[in-house]
């Protein structure tokens, strides 16, 4: 069973998503164990700050070491397995797909979430294993970018996902973004699902949502195509595309 | 004040992070107001079915139109300003703080949460102004990109944040990551803060700072370096470095 730990001044802002949907199953299950801890317990002074002013002058205050420093000692001691200790924050790695299924391989996470501070250099180098940044947009603290984590993270764990999603997830695994999708009713308002998805012909069928995954991919993120691995017929299409412009 | 209204499956997940920090105080100073809505209240079937089997055949199930539809258009109607459709999917526009600003001029934003399902393309192309990705991961839904969006465009309301804070946010404005940090004690089990930090020299610190920013982005984020206006000092210390490696 994996465990999180959180380390964050604000618990109660993981409790919604924790307890739902496929998180939720997931501890249900005993796949993943969640503990979020409030570091402010581990402050050593009366007034228990967890912060103090930044030296050399600035605004903002600054996470001192001390909590940190203790707090992540103290959850290490108490797991039996080696432990990852990841600081959220803008200055990381970005977080990518491959960067979950490598933490999923983990039995025990430790996410460290500061808050509009920054955190005491000493914390980054001295401490953690992992910097990681969920996206280059301004957040109030890491605790948004803690469950981005865990949700990807967990989704990943053995048995917590149905067959019938693992299966979408694959589709991530082509490097390109997904085919459009449609349901019923085949007429709505007078916007109509194309005839070739209601063919039944499954090698036409297959053959377009290739080609309609790759133009998407193609017109948004053309950076994701450079990674793919394309076959012969998607690099012609590419061709044609690109003759067209 | 800005209205924020999400379409979700799972209105209680919001709870905690609508309810703690900087938008807890967002919403008291009546900067924006939240509303988390089921959009499964607007399904016209007995059996309050959201989703359906996909045209063509494949592995998992599809957001059917009319629910989103029919959301959308009666919180349109509710608004007496335009709004802003965003639908939260992995083959959105990636997001960044650029947006982040853009969106925080809107007085009305709606945004659509599905749960591992895809859309059925209709709701993309006929329903939507904005799709906005996150990142390049997996996530079980879109509450979570959500939940990103709201925070990063909430903090950047007049008011919201102290001016202790903001200036944390303008060191984001120069395209680099942020220098390293440092709080009392000067020495920390044997770690200590570099001493010009202490030297009470300001240009000194200001000038290690400016240098120390530029270093970790040259080391971890490269691409930031591209897309960064340098002073002439800048480009000197960075050629200094490319020759060193």
């Amino acid at each position: 069973m994996m465990q999180i730990d959180i380390l964050t001044l604000f618990p109660e802002m993981f409790n919604g998503v924790l307890n739902s949907s496929i998180l939720k199953r997931a501890s249900d299950i005993k796949a993943v164990q969640y503990d979020t801890i409030n570091f402010r317990s581990y402050t050593e002074n009366k007034h228990q700050k967890v912060d103090d002013y930044p030296y050399g002058g600035g605004a903002g205050m600054v996470l001192s070491p001390q909590p940190l420093f203790d707090a992540v000692e103290d959850l290490k001691t108490k797991s039996k397995s080696s432990s990852r200790v990841i600081l959220m924050c803008p200055q990381g790695e970005p977080y990518t797909q491959q960067k979950a299924e490598e933490l999923s391989q983990e039995d025990h996470l430790i996410m460290i979430c500061g808050h509009y501070e920054g955190y005491d250099e000493r914390i980054r180098s001295h401490l953690v294993t992992d910097e990681i940044s969920i996206g280059d947009y301004v957040l109030t603290g890491g605790e948004l970018g803690a469950m981005v984590v865990t949700d990807s993270v967990v989704r990943l764990l053995p048995g917590v996902l149905g067959n019938d999603h693992s299966a979408v997830q694959d589709s991530f695994s082509t490097g390109l973004l997904e085919h459009p999708h449609y349901t019923r009713p085949r007429d709505f308002r007078g916007l109509k699902v194309p005839e070739v998805i209601l063919s039944g012909d499954h090698k036409k069928i297959d053959e377009w949502r290739q080609k309609e995954s790759l133009r998407r991919t193609y017109e948004r993120r053309p950076d994701l195509i450079e990674n793919a691995s394309l076959t012969e017929k998607e690099k012609q299409w590419l061709k044609e595309w690109k003759m067209d412009k």
